[in-house]
């Protein structure tokens, strides 16, 4: 279950949502040809991709057990996870993260926030403490943070990101709208909302 | 220009981040393989992704002249765009979105946001004015708005969309952790922060 393609990995959020969409609706048994009808994907790769994460074996005509399929998702994305992650910059989107409940669902947990806005620093925020900069570096050492959350400005995303870095941290999932550097062996997520929404209004275009 | 592959578009962003990080350095020319090494694609696909937003010759030995390039690259991706936008649910990251200053780099702007919570509605947060849910179908049709932005709790997110798509919207940036139900000329895209750190998570995993 190890080399899982970053395909698989993607598609795998969808799946679940679907299966707990078709349990929600009453429904016992999915097929990989129903799933790969929805997602207009080929059905074999379907079958391959639950394979790579679920044993359950499907049942002649019925198809898929969907509780134990969602089960198996969720065990595999939550699978070995570092369940504790930190937030650098606590503003409006560092908050509405700190808010969202369904990190826990794959086994994952903000335990802290950093940010340098004395107005908020000691404070709790979402229910999550909010500690000032200069703690980041300790904090992650000490804990053994692996994964952080960046929503700083741009201006200030390398410096921090060098800090956690440099404190142990192996995945970023970066905000800010500016291109890392980093070495090779640390995962960088980039997230960049003005262009995902240009892609979606170009395909809209597309389409139309 | 038209048919572009979803895979160039999704590597747009990339290039451009990258491109002004350079003009920041203080370069003039970038080559597709400097790019290419950079991101670790393919050199000939850098230059068939250049080339189909692009009308810029390199210049040998040299590469792009890279002013052009960015040029180039933020005039494709906000060609033909819709230019306005509103927003559904103006929670912590519905108003962290309102205040996102990059959409307008690719010619997108979020005009007007929609929630049910009193305290708000009729204020502006962010420069945005934030209206009622019940005005959403009207603002919708007068405009003639074709995007959404759906911030809205994943109990409501159908109900909304599914009025959405009545007033005439055409894509949906969906941050709501459901799967919508909608037609087929509809373009959805779908955000699932949870799924999302948990992705990275798997790939610090298969890394180390």
């Amino acid at each position: 279950m190890n080399q899982i393609s970053d395909e698989t990995i993607k598609r795998l959020p969808n799946y679940l949502r679907y299966l707990e969409k078709l349990q929600k609706d009453g429904e016992t048994y999915a097929s990989s040809a129903d799933i790969a009808l929805y997602f207009k994907l080929n059905p074999v790769a379907v079958r391959k991709d639950l394979a790579a994460v679920s044993s359950c074996a499907g049942v002649p005509k019925k198809g898929f057990l969907i509780e134990s399929l969602i089960d198996d998702i969720i065990l595999y994305m939550g699978l070995n996870n570092n369940n504790q992650v930190v937030l650098v910059g606590a503003g409006k989107l560092g908050q509405a993260l700190l808010g969202y409940k369904s990190f826990k669902k794959f086994g994952l947990e903000i335990i802290a926030a950093f940010d340098n806005n004395p107005l908020i620093v000691g404070k709790k925020i979402m229910g999550k403490p909010i500690f000032a900069m200069n703690k980041l570096e300790k904090v992650i050492e000490k804990m053994e943070i692996k994964i952080a959350i960046v929503c700083v400005p741009k201006e200030s995303a390398q410096e921090v990101v060098d800090v956690l870095i440099k404190a142990g941290v192996k995945g970023i999932w970066n905000f800010a709208p500016t291109q890392l550097k980093v070495s090779d062996e640390i995962v960088i997520k980039q997230e960049d909302m003005a262009a995902s929404l240009a892609i979606l209004s170009q395909k809209i275009n597309q389409k139309n």
